[in-house]
């Protein structure tokens, strides 16, 4: 009976003290339960997100340390463990040092190599990802290129560990390989390590970040691919969160055990650091999966991965007080609950910033979302400071020192809407939270970060933009999820979530007289997913293309009927197309480069995982060829 | 005889539209001077620093189109360019298109396919680099990986391209790889295409970014190399600016031919768009190189790097016009007098900022520098706005919602600093732009930005940071050399130069009496480019270990004997060390995430370039031991 310990551990990137620390505690805690084997995450000891860090020699050989430390731990215990490798004799072709992601299997104080004919007692990361937030290519050596220099096949490198366990001989198939979005690709080395040498199961080490939907898929197809080979498979992911600057990652763990029918027999609580057993001939043949299937409204989902993110954010800048600035709109509110719930009341501050812009209705909204949520408020009306702001600059002389005139500026009413953005953030919010001793939030979603409707160093600004990776849709649910089961009551005032939204930066902004924002969210939301979150990314030429096929709701996912009613001909639709691509690809690029860090829940968030570079709009040679005609044919 | 064109053409990433315009004006110009060959650099019709735009499949499709037109338009010319190629045929196995960074060759109109075993008529991209700023292979299928596929040997896809002129066949070696730093590496292909084929003589296509000091070292690398395989060798490298977002690189062209002695046999200037011509029989033997040595006094080639990258810059993102707030000190002179020179001074307002913390000494020498520029100026007092947010702070009661109590707070002196910091910035120098038209300046240097010593949304805060990759040394020497050399007068007051570095953001830091900066930049410039910009990037135990072996001042090249006139105890030396590596790690990181596009000048800048996640400082096990070994003899 081989009775195998979980350990699916809040790992902290860039802390190996820590670590190890917890890596010792944990295979106590197993040995403990009587477990023969204890099983821990990819990169469990350095984590895995850590940029350049990568690059420290004394911080990896510090990782080697460590793992010499957990190495002798494996006293009547096997332990199986990633981390970093180096191969000191070897450099890489270009002078860096050599590196490998890889996977360790220690047992009586040493290392057990793997069998067949790898040069190192470790198994290697093959299929290093090159994709969204990854940059594997960039720190770690891999299989393959290992092969090439070897001059053998990547096979021969995919070697099984053969461990002795109360006289018993288990051969272990050992993967450190992609595991997320595309099947056959990832699982390559699983068919391959079952056809040359049907190991008795196969274990998968991972560091996979929390992706809305990802759980579901990787359980069809590990669930479907256990059964075709006809062995149980162990996947151990590790919980926490990781950044890469731009971008904050959470990690749900769901650390899962499939038999070799291809049931879900166990499987570990997303977002939970767990250490869990499974006594492998007990699973092995079950052919009863338990529910592991996530609710199919996605907002749960939502909900804990950004609360997560927010509170384990939150603890490793040690930060515990926010201030929030709150306009009575819809993603302030929402930002306010989620921060309310995460915090404590006691240790946020709501604070209400009016102009003479602000209507009585949403300062009314504002004051009862601070009432429903018993929480810190404070009113900090701005109209004395724009208007000191803007006679300084129009009463001030600029001299021309170069032909010794002088000036004196005239401020614009667009100027005054971005002064009173800037007012609140940088001038109040800034310092509020300096004296309460924390942060303040940046309440931006996901469609306005893409068209960069916002202001820099204004609302676009703050130590954390958790809602930026949500589109408009998802705040909305998000507002009533938490009303209904969240705080079981109305919190966020229902009038936040069915006034059209609104900056009331100006006279022509009026809340009242139903004046709101230029984009239309149940149109706009979706298509400004299809220019990030599709692997093909979408771009004007496909637009136009589905909207003259007559396929462009089907494509991009909105409500059909909704183009007709929007734009009732094909200038009004090319003319918004244009607006917010120029947009898109123009300053809000600009902003985005200087706004904090996004928390992803989607498959593309922005930040790391969606590059981009100042170049400006483009339209291609057919796209202008398209629209000609489509102009013409009006 | 062949009379070859070498098109060292500013490419402009993003706008393939453009890109084929000017090549197809390039050929006819080359024809008209009776060019038989014309060599455009690397990936000419795209562009190169792109983000995920290779991730738009129209992108790609339309860079194919205008690919076909410059084939279409090698009549009576031979025509060889870099562009994007893709194979609709193949994905890459993670399901994305499969792109080639793709080196091509066309002759009557035709591709000519390289001969050899390729299944492609284009050359592919080999050792695509993946450090620094580089993410080729995110994007890129490799010749590595396409000869893995196909089981053959990577030197059979490195055949050369043969062509016909006048009767005569030119067997032409085509490179298309990393060819900056790691002189055996990157050649290898070179060596490989030699003893195989013995091609006529070698192109190789680049778009290889600025490094100080880069250019010398190619011209020695390819050299002697170009003397060995007893071949003539020509590069061809683009001019122009490109950015990945949080990094902006100038591209200095400096495209070269050496002959078969390697003799530096013509060089195109840097930074300079040119079509110039060499006959190949002419040059093929020459044994005497011009001279192509950089000035030894790095200063003027840093000069002409930050202006040619502000110049394009600003015209990339159509911005003519800037403010800065200048403070006396020398960061905002020596910006104030870049600026000055790429655009005019009537296109300058410089902004002094007082508040009651601010001596008459840095007040007069704002007024000196903006006088000696004649440009436009201004004084624009803070301290009024500064009080008034203080006293509303203050004076606005904090409702506790949850206990129905009240609160006061109280405003520290160090939340005055920073409240100064941001009313200059985002308060006043953000709207004073938006009224003149343009964007005010970030005029952080790379020690400042290495420790976060920038307040966000203040000083940290502008559209472009174009001095934060160099040292203070460097800011100091750029001073004297365009009061030297570029004015030819002092336009930066002598005094701004030897005035001890202040903030003046409180009374603690009166520059009258001496008190400056925390920051000893003659050593802790060095210190800090010892965290970056080594390949093997320094950490405290590595610092430690050189101090302790007395060899830290030659390891990080500061001034002998400096180290211990700073700090007379190990106790100090360590305080400080962590001091500074606590900041850098930590919120430095945070401010880093949110900073402006820095100009990348060094070969490490911040940005895109150094990857780097808010995870915390960390300390290795070694450097703990060390440390309290250090401590315990004192």
């Amino acid at each position: 009976m081989l009775n195998i310990a979980l350990a699916q551990m809040e790992i902290i990137p860039g802390q190996p003290d820590k670590n190890a620390e917890k890596m010792l505690k944990f295979i106590e805690d197993a040995k403990n339960n009587h477990a023969d084997m204890i099983i821990f995450p990819e990169m469990a000891i350095p984590g895995y997100l850590l940029g350049d860090t990568w690059e420290q020699p004394s911080f990896l050989e510090d990782c080697e340390a460590y793992g010499r430390d957990i190495i002798a731990a494996s006293k009547d215990i096997v332990v199986l463990f990633g981390n970093i490798a180096i191969d000191k004799d070897k450099k890489n072709n270009d002078g860096r040092i050599r590196k490998y992601n890889a996977f360790f299997a220690a047992q009586d104080g040493k290392l057990i190599p793997p069998s067949g004919k790898s040069p190192y007692p470790f198994v290697i990361k093959t299929l290093l990802p090159n994709y969204r937030e990854f940059d594997d290519t960039r720190y770690f050596y891999s299989l393959e290129k290992l092969a090439r220099e070897l001059n053998i096949n990547t096979e021969e490198l995919l070697a099984p560990v053969k461990i002795n366990v109360s006289g018993k001989e288990y051969c272990i198939g050992c993967l450190l390989c992609e595991d997320g979005w595309s099947d056959d690709y990832a699982l390559a080395p699983l068919s391959v390590l079952h056809e040359k040498f049907h190991p008795d199961f196969f274990v998968n080490i991972s560091c996979s970040p929390f992706t809305l939907g990802k759980n579901d898929k990787r359980n069809r197809v590990f669930s479907a691919q256990s059964k075709e080979i006809n062995a149980p498979l162990v996947y151990v992911n590790n919980v926490g969160i990781q950044n890469n600057g731009k971008t904050i990652y959470t990690f749900d763990g769901s650390s899962t055990v499939y038999s070799k029918t291809g049931a879900t027999v166990h499987a570990c609580p997303a977002f939970k650091e767990t250490l869990s057993y499974v006594v492998l001939e007990d699973i092995a043949e079950e052919n009863k999966s338990i529910d592991t299937t996530r609710k199919e409204n996605q907002i749960e989902e939502i909900y804990n991965a950004v609360t997560y993110g927010i509170r384990h954010f939150l603890d490793s800048i040690r930060m515990k007080k926010v201030v929030i600035g709150i306009s009575g709109g819809i993603d302030s509110a929402v930002a306010s609950a989620l921060y309310c719930k995460v915090l404590g009341p006691e240790n946020v501050l709501l604070v209400n910033l009016p102009s003479r812009f602000n209507s009585d209705t949403t300062k009314g909204l504002a004051h009862r979302l601070a009432q429903n949520l018993a929480c810190r408020y404070a009113v900090f009306p701005i109209q004395e400071s724009v208007e000191h702001t803007i006679s300084q600059i129009e009463n001030i002389s600029i001299q021309n020192l170069y032909d010794n005139t002088q000036e004196h500026w005239t401020v614009s009413d667009f100027n005054v809407e971005n002064i009173q953005a800037r007012d609140r953030s940088s001038r109040v919010l800034a310092a509020l939270s300096a004296v309460f001793g924390g942060g303040f939030t940046c309440n931006a979603n996901k469609a306005e970060t893409t068209v960069g409707y916002s202001t820099l160093y204004g609302d676009q600004s703050g130590f954390l933009a958790a809602l930026a990776d949500l589109w408009k849709y998802q705040v909305y649910s998000l507002a009533e999820y938490m009303n209904d089961t969240v705080y079981g009551r109305e919190v966020i005032p229902h009038e936040t979530i069915t006034l059209p939204p609104c900056a009331e930066l100006s006279s022509k902004q009026n809340i009242d007289a139903g004046q709101g924002d230029p984009l239309q969210y149940p149109y706009h939301d979706y298509l400004f997913r299809s220019f990030i979150e599709r692997w093909k990314k979408a771009a004007p030429e496909d637009i136009l293309e589905w909207y003259v096929s007559g396929t462009l709701e089907d494509e991009i996912g909105c409500e059909s009927g909704l183009v007709k009613k929007l734009f009732p001909t094909h200038k009004a639709f090319i003319d918004d197309l244009e607006r917010w691509w120029n947009q898109f690809s123009g300053i809000a690029v600009a902003k985005r480069i200087q706004a904090p860090p996004v928390l992803a829940v989607s498959r593309r968030a922005y930040g790391f995982d969606h590059r981009e570079a100042q170049n400006g709009p483009y339209y291609t040679r057919r796209y202008k060829q398209l629209k000609e005609k489509l102009l013409k044919s009006e």
